[in-house]
Parts: C-alpha cells; structure tokens; sequence
C-alpha cells in the first residue's frame, strides 16, 4: 500500500513550491467528438473548421472548458485528493487555444496557505498553469480549496492569503492571434444577436434541459483523467451516491447557454465560480445567465461580454441566494466569465 | 428571453423560402469511434480503411446514417422544435460519401404547406440538403412535419403538397465514384452472400438485439446535435420519460442488420419511413428485413437492393400492422431503402 | 434465417484449420480518446504523444488492452458464439504498437480439440493473431473455449490438447524497438517506482474503485465489435442481467492499477487469466496487484515485471480463493501479465 498516492495533506504543502503534474495528455478528435457527445454543444467556432478558419483560428479548437477539464483533472492526485471542499476560483485566463494533436501537462505554484482555527483542515491557494507541448501556457487560473491535515500536531504555516483580482479587466483579457469576427456568419453561427444587442443586466433564460446519468458523468470525468474516488465509486460516500464534478455541471451549463448566448463564442476569462449545491444523477440541469458588463477589445469586430452563468436544478431563472445570503437549494452552480463576441 | 430560439410555427413558413441552418460542423475520427461505440456496426466499407480502399474509395467513410443525422440535427431548431409529429420522408439520396475532416451545413427548401382543418396546426414539407466544405451536395431528402400554430388567426397559405415520388428508382441512385465490388473480400467482410443470393420477398431475422439504455441515446443524439427536448429533459413529458430520438432506433436497427445483410453495405437511398411507436430507455430493440426489390448498377461487381428494415420492442419477425391498418405496438420503425451490395 | 450466422458448433472445428475474421478496423484518435473516457486509464506512454516520443516510440500508441479487444472482439462471431465458458488464456505476446491510423484484423488456428465425455460440448483451443495493414502481427494468443455440439451424432475428433507455456519466460517477450527507458521522467509519469522499488511478493492494493453502469460496458464492448449477446440483450438471460464482457473488467483493473504501479507502463506477455465471477452492472470494481517475477530486457533503461492483477467487487485485497481451492465469491478477475517498466 505504500506505493499508492495517498494524496497530500494541508502540512504537505510549502508556499512557493512548484508541483509538476502528471501524466501530460495528447487531445485530438476523439476528445473533441467526446465534448459534443457529452455536452448539447454548439457554437459554431468549436464544431466547423470552416467557420474557425473565417475567424482567423487555423481549425475548430478543443473546446475551452475541455482545455480546462484536462487541465484541472492533472491537479487533482495532487491538489484535491484530501479535499473536504472546492472553495474557489479566480484570475482564470485562457491564454492560446489548444488544437486537435497539441500535448497538455499541468504545474501549480503553491501561492497561498492558511491553517483553519480549527487545527484540523487549512486552506491551500495554488496557481495553475496548462502548458502545450512548445511550452507555451494555454491556460491559467487560480484555485483555493480546504485540505485535512494528516499529522494534526504538524505546525501551521504563515498565513499567506493571496492577493487576488475580483475581476479580470478587459485588458487582462488575452484575445488569440488573428481572431476577427469582421465576417462573423450570423446565419450559421445560429443566432443573429450581436454584443451590441445586449444589455448589462439583461437575464436570459435558457430554456432547454438535460437528465443527468451517472454513465455520462463518469465517462466525462474520465476523460479529463479525473480521479477523485468521490465521482466513480458508489462505496465511497454513506449515502451510496456519487458526486458529479463540477466541472460537469459547468460544461453543460455553458453548453445550454447555446440557446440565447450561441454568439458568446469564446471563454477567454474565469472571474470566479462556486458549486453552490451538490449534484447528483437523475437532476435536470437548466440554466440562466445574466449580463454582467461588457468591453471592447483591439481584435476586429471583438466585443467582450462579462457574464453570470447559473446552472440549477428546480428550474428556477433569475434567483439565486436567498435572505440569509446563502445559494438557494435549486442551484447548482454560480459562474462568472468573460467571452468573446462578434460585436 | 426575447434572445433564446422560440422554434418556428406553421405561420412562420412561406413555399419556396430557402432556410440556412446552424451550425457547420466538421466530422472526423472521433465521430466514427462513436458511431462503432453507440451501435454494433460492423459493415466492413466504414469499419476499414483498407477495405474501403480495396473498394475504389479514398477512404472509410463516415457512416451513411451518421451523416443523415448530422444534417438531420441541424434543421430540428428551425423545423421541428415545433412539431407535433415527424410525419414522413421521400426522396432521401445519399450523393456523396462523407469522409473525416469534412464540415457538413445543411440547407432546406419549404416545398409544400398544408393546414390542418383543425386551424391549429399545418403540415411542412421540407427537403433538405447537406453540403460539404466544397459546397458539394452529400445527401438530400424530403420531410414532413406538422407543426402548431402560434397566431390561430394567422391566414391559412395556398395549400402546396409536393409531388414525391414513393420510391426512388435505380436510375435515381447516386453510385459513389470509383466503387468498385469485383475484387469484394466477403470472408473479409463476414457474410458469404451477394446480391445473387437474396430474393425478393425473402424475410430475414437479424437475430441480435440491444437494450436501450438513457445514456447511450442523449449521448448519440447530442453528437448529432439535434436540440428537441424531449430527448434530454425528463421533466419535459407528463410521463417523465424521454423520447427517443427516432433516428437512433434507425441506426440501431441498421447496424443489427449486419446479421443476415453484412454485404448490403452502402446505404444510397431512403423511399420512405416511419417511427411506428415511440421508444424509450429499457426496450430492447432487434430488427428484421425483408427485401422488397433489386436491381443492376453500371458500377463494377456493384448491385442495388430495396429492403425494409423493422425494428420491433418485441422480438416479432415478419409482422408489421394489424387488421385494422395500424402498426402493431411491437412495430418502432419501418424503413425502406436502398443499398449497394456486392453482385 | 439461413442467412444469419448460428456461431460454430464443436463439431464444425477441425484441427489446423486457420479461420480469417470478420471485419478489419481501422483505429484512430477516436478509440483513443474512448478508451480514456470509459477506464480511469492515465499511464504517460497511452496518454502523450510527447512521453511515447521520449520513450523512443513514434507516438502514443493504442493501448495494448484496446488492442487487444478489438483483435479478441473479431473472434467472437466464429470462436464463442455458442461457447459455454470461456476457459482460459496463454502465451499472449504483444509483438509490436498498434497506432492510431493501423488498421487490425485477425486470423486464428484451430491448434487443439477435446470433445468432452458427456458428449454433448468440447473444449476448442484457438491461437489468434491480429495483424495490422502491413500483415504484421501485433498480437497473438492462445484461448480455449467449451463449445456446444448443434449434432450429438457427431463423431468425436481426436483428442488433441495443445502444450502450452503456463508462463511466458522473459526472453518470450517482444519489446518494442526503440523503446527506451533511460531518460524516463517519473515526475510526468505520475510515480516514483521504479522497477528496482518492486520486491517479489508484494501486494498492491490500488484503492480506487469505479462501479460499472450498463451504458459503459455496452458502449465499450461494441467498440471491439464483440457481437455476443449476452452482453446488450437484457431479454437473453433468465434473471433479465446483462453479462458484462470479461474484458471490460480486464480494462477497469489494470486503469485502476495506475496507483501504485504507474510505470508499469506497456502489457507485453499474458501467461494467463480467469474471470473467476461473472460481473454485472452496479457492482463496484476494485482491484490489488502481487509481484510475481521480475526479469531484466535488452532495452535500454527497461525492465519486466510479473504481476496478477486481481479485480474484486467486495474490496478485498491478497485473497484469491477459497479452502476448496475455487476462487472467492467477490473475486471478479485473476489475471497474470508481463509489464514492461523504467530500471
């Protein structure tokens, strides 16, 4: 038993410190065909290497939250095996598109630790970065969770909290090189609603639904190679239940959002996002979003739109915490992320 | 709300009005590894590069059914989202094999229109056409849909119904270029018998079956992109059931058919079909032919048969209505079409 | 119905015999990126085109199990359609990588007989062989299946039962030219044992666990074109269960044998295997590993290590069988394989 990864434990963790991840992962087609079984996805600059071609793009990329997944799914053995919770995200940049053939791996630098009152659990900030196989980063983001300690009489660590942007500006924003939406195809794209016609504030209601199976969720989370024991092993939590990655819940979420948003092409931002409740199989998953703010870019005929993504559970459009400032029990999943747009 | 797709009512379509469907899409490796995945497809032209060469092609071509359903999913957000029911096809031509790497869009002509005496709902005839990259045309047929009325005072247009043919002709049938079944490996391909061998009136039992699980239809019917919600969303029916999308019971019972019709390899035509009952998860679907026509094609070692294909929930062989003119329940599908064997 | 195949019966094997099979299979991206989604499978040389290159491969190649599914599901039409029992395995020598783009199929020889004295099955040993586009084996193993007779009349052939290794000796094996272990980057590969770290004798208990859906293994099992049905057809067996294919849980063992042996990187021999209890959905795979042997290669920086590989669905770890000398109920897999690893 020794040989096996017990995960670390908060003590295990030293700021500064550079985790290199494994195991590095070639995506291709197949992943791509997997992300538009999986997921209700349509927008047309991830499904046509024709139309990405006409945007500059030199093919159809893998999906951006796909280039994430299996970006995230690396850290895990060594990030949050010993989570008790996912807390947060922040400063999430997608910095290059990751095409078909292009080799991914993972490092995070440790950026933040904080010992919990309770001397039982603490709170570890790390920075990851998704680097292709030219070394260039692709993906960057930061992600804090709470970890057990191991050894409870291990001593606590300064604490150092990170200092950390609330909310990318536009101008944090990395736009791909030779993206142009100037002869945007509203017609293919499917929708005809450009940046200029929404408004901050604006709540869109995405209608469609989908039934969550736990044959589905599995098969997703194993692509990215995720391998918390939390989503595969029906033993592994008292209720006999296994918990969906909210990384799942976030795909299909974003993929709903085909239905009013099908122009809101490209992720290029994470401001933040939380799992507000737990999701299981047999839940319906629906979602709103709402217009958070907007910005232009230099790229011709870029816009930037900042937007509330809000998957649920019961249906419900437009609500989200209730008097005591908590999620309400009908949503899953409160996103906040910049996309691009033809303007 | 205003921005999410309402779909299209009877009103809203006009004779001769060309509609541009969203959106493209490039299909490759990964949609091949699924089709094999999803269905027990075995014909040995799709399954092997190396046969399909030996057969005059540059390649294993997409699945014929799998290309079908791509451009069928496009047209369900301006067709059918709508629709009461899928009321017919005619006219389906497969005109040019479908490689990976190729980007299909689809097109659609409205080519008839009939209210209902009912005023609330109508009948649309639509023929739609598949294109690739090179705006070659790979597959058209013609469909028809009743779909409500939003505006009950809307006018009722000139009623149009389209002069279809109820089956195509040999003549009619597109023989990819270069096939070529005079050097056909039929221990290679898995059966012994040629297109000599069959007769017509000859009823074969498929033998194998499959039950249908939930996962596996959402997962087949999001890789073709087809959006109707009653395939996804178990609250969308009274019932909690989810439809199954009449075009995965196609290619399940296709792909059963191999037994007994392993040589019956290229799908070119479809004179007509019907989705006999609904289906849902936990049927078992099996499948029987029987040969309904044949006829000679100037491609070399090339021959042409007309089958109807059945797909039954209760393992029946040879039956398909009852006395009174209606399908029996244990019908799905009945399908008739045309395909190339190997003389 | 006479078209249809019925399967061989044991009295239609004769000694010698060589049986081509049905139908070639191209492999690509597509069953790659698969194989991923349906095992927790994240060993660096099936995962990264980049670590395979490093290794001195020219890219990730299918993986050896992929491999051989597909080589194995080819069989099943002519070897076990009406086999009662799968009974053993030996001398399974992986001869060379199967890379995406190769196209597989497979020959096997009738190399033993032994009709079985209640005269009414036999027992057939086969050695099958996949070969790729350029007829070069990739794979080759021996199987022997009990076999019912269609006509008891038959005479029994001569009892020939076939000398077989019960263990591949180290020079048996075939390693892949160019495979290079010498600067093998552990930190990638997601562990730090090396060959040097493994005693004979120790036990590996790999923790993780995935319990199967019946859209996994059916969507898994028609990816290798393996027909039976006792796999899909939930009306097939009394108690209404579909029997999942042997090889999945041979698949889900070794992916969740990454913890703890993680550089255990290719499958080069298979001295043998048994699947000790039928495996059905909703089950929870788990699985442990014991060092058998270990052997020093020719290759650079590459050792070889015999492990069994034992797959449970109650968890346990280092039991295998009971007092009566049959295998424990929860015992799912006893497999017995050789690894290549880095020194």
């Amino acid at each position: 038993m020794a040989k096996t990864n017990p995960g670390r434990f908060f003590e295990d963790y030293r700021l500064g410190e550079v985790i290199e991840h494994a195991a590095p992962r070639t995506v291709g087609e197949g992943e791509r065909a997997l992300y538009h079984a999986l997921y209700p996805a349509r927008h047309a600059l991830y499904s046509s290497d024709v139309f990405a071609a006409q945007s500059g793009l030199e093919g159809s990329p893998i999906d951006d939250l796909a280039a994430f997944h299996v970006v995230f799914g690396k850290t895990v053995p060594d990030i949050s095996l010993n989570a008790v919770a996912n807390l947060g995200y922040a400063e999430g940049r997608w910095l290059r598109p990751v095409y078909p053939g292009d080799t991914l791996r993972a490092v995070s630098e440790v950026i933040g630790l904080k010992q919990n009152s309770n001397g039982k659990t603490g709170v570890v900030w790390v920075r990851t970065t998704g680097l292709n196989q030219m070394d260039e980063p692709v993906l960057s983001y930061v992600r804090w969770v709470m970890v057990r300690k191991s050894d409870l009489d291990a001593p606590a660590p300064d604490t150092v909290v990170p200092d950390l942007k609330s909310t990318l500006a536009a101008d944090d924003l990395a736009i791909p090189e030779g993206l142009d939406f100037s002869g945007y195809d509203f017609a293919l794209a499917g929708e005809p609603h450009r940046w200029g016609d929404y408004e901050v504030g604006e709540v869109i209601d995405h209608v469609d639904g989908v039934t969550i199976e736990e044959a589905e969720h599995m098969i997703a989370t194993r692509l990215w190679q995720n391998t918390a024991k939390v989503h595969f092993d029906a033993t592994f939590r008292p209720d006999g239940q296994r918990l969906i990655y909210g990384g799942h819940v976030i795909s299909m979420a974003r993929a709903l959002s085909f239905n009013g948003l099908a122009n809101a092409q490209m992720i290029v931002g994470l401001n933040g996002g939380a799992h507000a409740n737990p999701c299981f199989a047999g839940l319906t998953v629906k979602a709103w979003s709402v217009v958070l703010d907007k910005a232009e870019t230099p790229a011709p005929g870029v816009g930037a739109i900042r937007l509330r993504l809000v998957a649920t559970s019961d249906g419900s459009v437009g609500k989200l915490k209730g008097a005591d400032g908590k999620y309400l029990p009908g949503v899953l999943l409160d996103l906040d992320y910049w996309a691009l747009m033809p303007v």
